[in-house]
């Protein structure tokens, strides 16, 4: 779509209110940039720079100087932070009418380990931004606002992945919070960030709770980067089934035991990683697998691998191709664990429904991106978001920025200042508009 | 070949004089697996029993107590050990022309990190069991006989195997005696079992130290027991080539990342993993490959691994085949690095030339074994021994025993105790007839 069809193709009703008060209103580009940097600091490789990336594991030292951080910033907003049962830092900013639910926005700023520095951070920082830039501006809404940090929104090492906004949504499983992580019970960690997990059923988010949440965040996939489409408006969060698979064949010497007579758990394990792909790309379409962890036991080079054990993430919007990709993977772990004389299980062990968008949140943020002149599309998103967790709340929505190359997870994960300017007014149109 | 066809085809030249000596004379079985069974309580996973196996690493604490009772059983045979430079235990009994060179023969009493209780532990128990059932009948021999436990046979964490006949040989790369291995350097753990690494030099074995050196072992192969064959010769000690593999591609989210912007290095590793065991069995032979080692960065499911690192060990009795199959794995690894767009460095780490037997010393042996109207064939060494070391130093030949199901370097390592027997009798006869 050129800027002409865009503009050409805005319906009316995309002069609303937040439209009339905001053109001239915009983010402190300037200032966002600065915080991302400074934020960056917390978890920095010793004796790197920005570019080297950031490991800010949710609930760790790192990661608590983040925090620190980001408190710093509520107060030069002249608000005030609260910290709720599972350590989530929730900032609000009254509105005219204090019985009405209030727009809820943010992400997280923890990160993997050895991550990039724009992944939870940008649409974090821009959330906060938003609020002081309103209050700075004098700008009072009808609906209160109400920015928030998720806490340890990325995988800790036990593989848990949403802590704080699945604990914030009463979505915690039976004994998680008993789960070990790095030496600690998640239990402790959530008190370690200031949390009181024995308070988590009273501060529970229930239906009704906001009157929509968003999030804003890099798209961490090559799409928009490649098309040079500045703003994505996502449909929704894919399914995720998540598989376990150990192969046992039979350790020897790796000079005595011939060819023929090798039960090589590698080998067979080569081969499932190679089906995973094969399975995958057979047919077109979005969806994904990886085989992205692999154990090898006793793992020297003298010795025929004995057992393997790998993980297998499959993601698509439909659970419905995601049964059937793991059906067709299963059956090809069985042929080749009979043709390599190992033994190979299977099995799942973890499955995420997919999670829609609200249609009306997704109208809202493509008449800011109409009105503030951006591209803008479409698109799924491949990667688990807080936003997820709120879709099973309330309405939802997520602005995508581009990162270049599709890079993300890594220190080389980066989007352009200016893209994070453009995705921030966003965000501020979109939160402008919902508030009225 | 049948007992009789044996018995006929046995050359009149087998009436040696030990062969006159000895037909009565024979190890004492019995006790000679209670002490196999006594020397397995050393290193042995707490709680378990000698089928539990055994972990003897080289220099540890394992090692250490297993050398004690090893010094115990010399003083029961009323001899003494003599500790050389690089803490291998010598034993000698003296012959009656002390101008000769002895008949040396032992192995290694160390294990692989959860390894058997008959891999080095018989060689060298069989050796002072000789020694002592010499000594109880009263037979001394014309040439002195020298057993002996060799330090540190397996591959100790940093790689390097053979420590203690490498040093004894003077076969030590430079700069080997620095390198740290479980926090010690290899000077520091030979001082640890009572070696003195700066003498070296003077105890050094030289050309002449020894008229021939036999080593008993088990056969870590299943070609013996297949077959119920019951003695194996060893023609030679394989050759081995070993190479690295650095694949190199580039982390990503496993979420966001469409399957054909990938460069997933794990799938570049499955390929070369297979590729290596086509090569391997393109052309028939005993040779064999193996990835046994492989490492992923960052090893997480939800992100594309970025980095693999992978072992690749060769191993047969011909270099040249040896060189022409790390060609044309090289050559694969090209095209999966280009088909994969990572990038595969390969290096080769190691090349050991193969170790020949003494033409001499396999007739001896063939003639004990004949003798013993023991089954026997001629057979290649895929495993590594000091002997190869000691064949750089003067004549070599080596005794195989069946491994049941060719099962080695595992708890699982069984050799019957039957056929200890026979391989511990035909290691004295040779003794004998060498010695004569």
């Amino acid at each position: 779509m050129t800027r002409r069809e865009l503009l050409t193709s805005m319906p009316l009703l995309a002069v609303s209110h937040a439209a009339r008060a905001g053109p001239q209103l915009e983010i402190r580009a300037a200032r966002l940039r600065q915080q991302i940097e400074s934020l960056s600091a917390h978890g920095r490789p010793s004796g790197g720079s920005f570019s080297d990336g950031v490991s800010r594991i949710g609930y760790s030292d790192a990661d608590i100087a983040g925090r620190k951080y980001v408190l710093s910033l509520v107060e030069a907003a002249r608000l005030k932070a609260r910290i709720d049962a599972a350590g989530n830092i929730f900032v609000r900013k009254p509105g005219t009418n204090a019985a009405l639910s209030p727009v809820l926005f943010g992400s997280h700023i923890d990160s993997v380990p050895n991550g990039g520095n724009f992944d939870g951070d940008l649409g974090s920082l821009a959330a906060i931004e938003v609020l002081r830039v309103l209050g700075e501006n004098g700008i009072v809404t009808r609906r209160p606002l109400e920015a928030v940090v998720w806490s340890c929104e990325e995988a800790t090492f036990n593989g848990n992945t949403l802590n704080g906004s699945r604990a914030a949504a009463g979505k915690l499983r039976p004994g998680e919070l008993e789960g070990v992580s790095r030496g600690l019970t998640l239990s402790e960690s959530m008190r370690r960030i200031g949390g009181d997990p024995a308070r988590l059923d009273e501060t529970q988010l229930r239906s009704g709770a906001f009157h929509a949440y968003l999030e804003l965040h890099i798209e961490q996939g090559g799409t928009l980067d490649k098309e040079g489409t500045s703003i994505g408006i996502v449909e929704g969060i894919v399914a995720l089934d998540h598989y376990d698979a150990v192969i046992t064949g039979m350790a020897n010497h790796a000079g005595t035991t011939p060819m023929a007579d090798r039960q090589d758990a590698l080998l067979a394990a080569a081969q499932l990683t190679l089906a995973v792909r094969e399975v995958v790309t057979q047919q077109p379409g979005p969806q994904v697998g990886t085989v992205g962890h692999l154990d090898v036991e006793p793992n020297a080079s003298n010795v025929v691998p004995g057992r393997v054990r790998l993980s297998i993430d499959l993601r698509d919007l439909s659970t419905e191709k995601l049964r059937r990709l793991g059906e067709a993977i299963r059956a090809r772990a069985a042929a080749i664990g009979a043709q390599t004389k190992t033994q190979i299980v299977l099995t799942q062990t973890q499955h995420a429904e997919p999670a829609l968008a609200s249609s009306e949140v997704k109208a809202v943020i493509q008449r800011a991106a109409a009105q503030l002149q951006l591209s803008h599309r479409s698109l799924p998103s491949g990667a688990v978001h807080d936003a997820q967790v709120m879709a099973t709340v309330g309405p939802m929505g997520m602005i995508f920025v581009p990162s270049v190359g599709g890079i993300s997870h890594s220190p080389q994960e980066v989007t352009s200042w200016e893209d994070c300017m453009r995705g921030a007014n966003v965000l501020l149109q979109s939160v402008l508009a919902l508030a009225a």
